[in-house]
This record gives C-alpha cells, sequence and structure tokens, in this order.
C-alpha cells in the first residue's frame, strides 16, 4: 500500500474569527508507511468538534498544533498496516489523529471500539464516543442529577447537548433545552423527550424560558456562554451545578467577550461551576459503555448524525458548527467502511 | 430601663452607586420592651460588612430590607430584659440584630458566645465570629488546601481575607495576598506570615502576582471580582478552586460589571468555582470554635480589629470598606462592655 496518497489539512495560521478556510490548505503526499512497534489507520470517519477550532488558535489543554502540520482530530478507522503487538489489519480503532486519510500510531492514542451488534460504526463517532462522554460524565459526574430536578441545556440540539437532555430523563429530571430555530426545537420535544425547548433567538425567549423551569434550574449544561448563561445563571436553584463543557460562542471571538455579568449570584445560590475535559475520564469510558450502550442500542437513547462526505469537504462542514447549520454530530465520512 | 432611647439607621431608600448617606437616616424613639418569650439585646458591637451593601439593595441569600425600617446588622450585645427560658440578663450574645441600640429577639436568630479565657469581645466579632466561619469554612470546607499547595487571597487586608491565609499557612500551603496597599502588603507579609502579597495598585502588579506563584495557583479565594480575578484565572491550575466568597468591587456598581472574561479557564483547567455563604454554616460553628479558638486564643492567629466608637458614626466608618480604608474587622462600639 505504499503507493496510497494521504490527503491531509495542513494548518498554516492561527485563524481569526473563524477565517478556517484562509488557513487550512488540502495537500497531498505519500501515504506514510507504519514503522517498528507501529500501525497505520485508515481513515473511514473524522469528528468535528467546536473544540478543534481552540487547537488551532492557542495552548489549552492540548498544544495548540503547530504551524503547518496537520491539523489534529478524531477519527475512526481501520487498521490498515500493522507492526504493532496490540493491534492488527482490519480492527477498527478511534483515537486521536489528523484531519488526513491516514494516521501512524504507537497505539498510545487509540483504542479499538467495543462490539456492540447492530451498531453502526457512526455510533462510536456519537453516543458512544468522546461526544457521548462529555455528556454522559459531564452530566453524571460533574452535574449529579437527582430524580425530580430540572436540567438545562445550552446547544440542547447539539452532539453532546442532545444526548445530555435524553440521560436527564433517564435519570427522571425535566429535561429543558436551547437551541436557535424552532426546527431544533421541534426535533428536542418531539423526537428525543425533552420536556421543553426554547429557540433563543425568538423574542422573549428569556420570558418563555423562566416559564419552561416553573421549580427554578437545579442543572445548568453549559455549552455557549453569553447572554444564555445569563440568563440561566439568573433562574439557578440554591445549590445549583454549572458542569462547563465549553463556550461555543466565543471560540472565534477575535476580542475575548466579557463573562456573565451575574456570576456573584454562584454566591447568593452557593452554586457550584465546574469545568471538565471528557480526556481526563478515559480511564472510566467502560462505565459509559455498560450504562449507554445498552440505552443506544435499545433505542432509548436516540441520536442524530450529520454526515457529510468527503476530506475535501471538510472546512464546508466545520463551518456549520458556528452557524448553527448542523443538528447532531458533525461527521465527515473520508473513505468506506469495511465490510463486517 | 423603658425610658431608654433606641437610636437605629432606618433605610430610606435602595442606594445607588455607594450614596449611602443620602439613604439611611439616624432616628430616635423609645427603646422596645422584650414581650412574651422574647428578650432584649443592648448592641455592644455592630459588626460592619460588604454583605450590608447588598442588603440595601436587593432580595438575594437574604431578602432586602424592607424601606423605611430599621438596617440590619450583625452586632454582639447583652441580655438586659429577658421573657424568654434560655437566655437571661447578663448573656453575651451574637447574631442578627439592626444598625441600633437595641434588638428584641425571640432567640432564633441569636447565640451565646462560647467562654473562651482570655479573648477580648472583639474576638467574637472577627475570626471567632462570622467572618473567621465565612475564613474557616470558605477556605477548608469549599477550598479542600492540601499541604504544599500555594492559595491566593484578594482582598488580603480585608477581615476575612487577612484570616484565610493564615489558615492556610497552618495548613501547610503557600499564602499570596493580593491587597491595595504597600502598608496593606508589608502586614501580611510581615506579621500574618503571608509568603509573599501584592500590591494591586502597583504598576506590574499581574507579573508580580505571577512570580509569587511560581508553582501556579491552587485555591484562589475570591472576594473581589474584576481584574483580579482574571489574573488569578489565567494563573490557575489543572483542578484549582475557587471559593467564591464576595465580589466587593462589584456591590455598589450601578451597572452590572462584566464578569471575567477569560472565565473558560475552567474548562481548560478542569477548575470549580463554587460559592457558599456562612450562614449555611450555622449548625458546624462547633467545629471551628474547636480548631480555630486555640489557634486565636494562642496567638497563632493575629486579627485585628478596626474598631470606631458610636452608633451615630457607622456610615463614615461603612463607607471605608469600600474605599480600602480598613485593615481587618470592621466594628462599631455601640455601648460599653458589661464589667466581668
Amino acid at each position: 500500500m505504499s503507493d496510497a496518497i494521504n490527503r491531509h489539512w495542513l494548518l498554516l495560521d492561527r485563524p481569526k474569527g473563524g477565517n478556517f478556510t484562509e488557513v487550512l490548505s488540502l495537500r497531498e503526499e505519500p501515504a506514510p508507511v507504519a514503522g517498528e512497534g507501529q500501525f497505520r489507520v485508515r481513515t473511514i470517519h473524522l469528528s468535528l468538534d467546536p473544540t478543534n477550532a481552540v487547537w488551532m488558535q492557542y495552548d489549552s489543554y492540548l498544544p495548540a498544533v503547530p504551524l503547518n502540520s496537520t491539523m489534529r482530530g478524531l477519527v475512526l478507522g481501520v487498521v490498515d498496516q500493522s507492526n504493532h503487538p496490540k493491534f492488527k489489519v482490519g480492527d477498527i480503532v478511534t483515537g486521536m489523529g489528523g484531519w488526513a486519510d491516514y494516521t501512524i500510531s504507537d497505539g498510545s492514542a487509540f483504542g479499538r471500539v467495543p462490539a456492540i451488534p447492530g451498531l453502526p460504526l457512526t455510533a462510536y463517532m456519537g453516543p458512544l464516543g468522546m461526544t457521548g462522554a462529555t455528556a454522559y460524565f459531564g452530566l453524571l459526574d460533574i452535574g449529579r442529577p437527582k430524580a425530580g430536578e430540572t436540567v438545562v441545556v445550552s446547544a440542547a440540539a447539539g452532539a453532546v447537548g442532545s444526548l445530555v437532555g435524553q440521560i436527564a430523563k433517564i435519570k427522571g429530571c425535566r429535561a429543558v433545552g436551547i437551541a436557535g430555530s424552532d426546527e431544533k426545537c421541534a426535533w428536542l420535544t418531539g423526537e428525543l423527550g425533552y420536556d421543553a425547548a426554547i429557540n433563543y433567538k425568538a423574542k422573549g425567549w428569556q420570558k418563555a424560558l423562566k416559564a419552561a423551569v416553573p421549580d427554578g434550574i437545579d442543572i445548568y449544561f453549559e455549552n455557549v456562554g453569553g447572554d444564555i448563561t445569563e440568563a440561566a445563571l439568573s433562574l439557578l436553584n440554591v445549590k445549583g451545578r454549572i458542569p462547563f463543557c465549553g463556550a461555543i460562542s466565543q471560540y472565534n471571538a477575535t476580542e475575548p467577550p466579557p463573562g456573565p455579568r451575574n456570576l456573584s449570584v454562584l454566591v447568593s445560590r452557593r452554586a457550584r461551576m465546574e469545568g471538565f475535559l471528557v480526556l481526563d475520564y478515559n480511564s472510566r469510558l467502560g462505565e459509559m459503555y455498560a450504562e449507554m450502550g445498552p440505552w443506544v442500542a435499545e433505542g432509548r437513547i436516540k441520536w442524530k448524525v450529520d454526515l457529510d462526505q468527503g476530506l475535501e469537504n471538510t472546512l464546508t462542514s466545520f463551518a456549520k458548527l458556528f452557524t448553527g447549520g448542523n443538528t447532531g454530530k458533525l461527521v465527515v465520512q473520508v473513505s468506506e467502511e469495511p465490510a463486517r
């Protein structure tokens, strides 16, 4: 396979204000070959996530992607060359790779996906992948919901948010979603079982949110920042919890935007705001597979993949994350699945 | 004693921008008399605290003080009339009273101070009062310091802050204080044993703060808000904790000021910001007396009361809280202590 071509997106500069098309360029080169102790992954699916924009810009929980190197991305793929004792050709693996056709790995950043019958591979990019783990551990480990409590989720029609509300419902909570269109809201309440959904682009949405949480908010799952955070803070109950997953409204800001003006609500409500990263839960993914796996396999958890085709279209897909263009987990299909 | 006069500060309007002198007026009336099941407290010391400004303005963790009623305040006093089975004339008590010579109580908001030999009564307004409990439970219960960690305290020369750093030192931490003058900083490092102190009014203070925390910040004890919060967030370690005590820079703002622009540091550092109120620890004050009592009695914890004289001078004293005019716990002596 040494005559394979590796297309890959090269990061040429730090993006500013979301000008991704100006700083990323698709290049071709001969595919890399697995060396001693290594294996090669052929990308089937590339996960596109808001946090990718952070990786392009600055050091955060991971170092920024170096300029003039391949953009980093979460991939699901098949091992097509192996000199590694624990991975063999044909294994389906997921882990940290690149926006590229091929990734070479020593195994440290990849794991095999569990074999749960009847699920398409995209499930491991969605409810049983990092997205699912973000929702699962963020809500349960950081938010610690109790039956009867009210959980409000921002970016509720997004990959993570759409799962958070469903997990909250399974745990006996009232789930209220905030999303950016009536269609998304209809999906949340109609298909996903959210108790209520608020379109934050509609006039009077703050009042609608207040009406949707007659007992206040016990858990606000934070994905967005900005006005929505302020509205949620103002309705937070005593001993409320805010699992802080991200602030998508701010990832591409050229000036750091101000934080919530009413942050000191945390004092009067004795509330907790706590950040978390799914990477910290790598050693606990088994808990998620054990509890979420059956929910997903039985259809108790509904999920949607927004599956775009072709590595060459990655930037068009990626832009959707920041314009609200996607519903569900955004994935680019880079190559065909092997027959299973 | 029915011919006693009760001077009291009446709240006439909600203050705006710190115009306390325009909305509070000192009045006189015959002192109230204890009815059935009640006792009367003669105020000896009145505690002045930043949170008083919140009580004047709006409903928070306590309802706003009603207009045209006596301003609420924490007092220490002596029972001088009693028809209550558990409190007798001569008891020294502390609790929620008013900015007034006398308070009538049914006992629910007052408790007797413990008898620790050799301590002046002002200790129960300071390190062994609500101020001490705020520092003690905020640092230990919310911050959960471990020996060797770095604790940064804002408003470090204030009543609460000056105790937080000393408790941190006793627990084996590095303590760094932030205060508003070189004199205050000298007091922190010279007398209180802080490892370093930063004058946030000096040029280049952010760099000085960074240099003072070579291992980063594990706990940031939040008293102030604003720039100082942003600086502390930027230096916060992974799994850092922010006990959120208050935001004194914002209590008198006419417009709600923006929150920290870098709040999402909480995500990348997997950090926790948690508000607390000392009132929630009323049932655990015994823990504080047991551990802090000896520290205070033995002089391991140093403390300072800024004791002003005369109920009529309350507003002049109160203004000092917001101009940085006080060092240590601000108390107004309203009447003489009984001989003990």
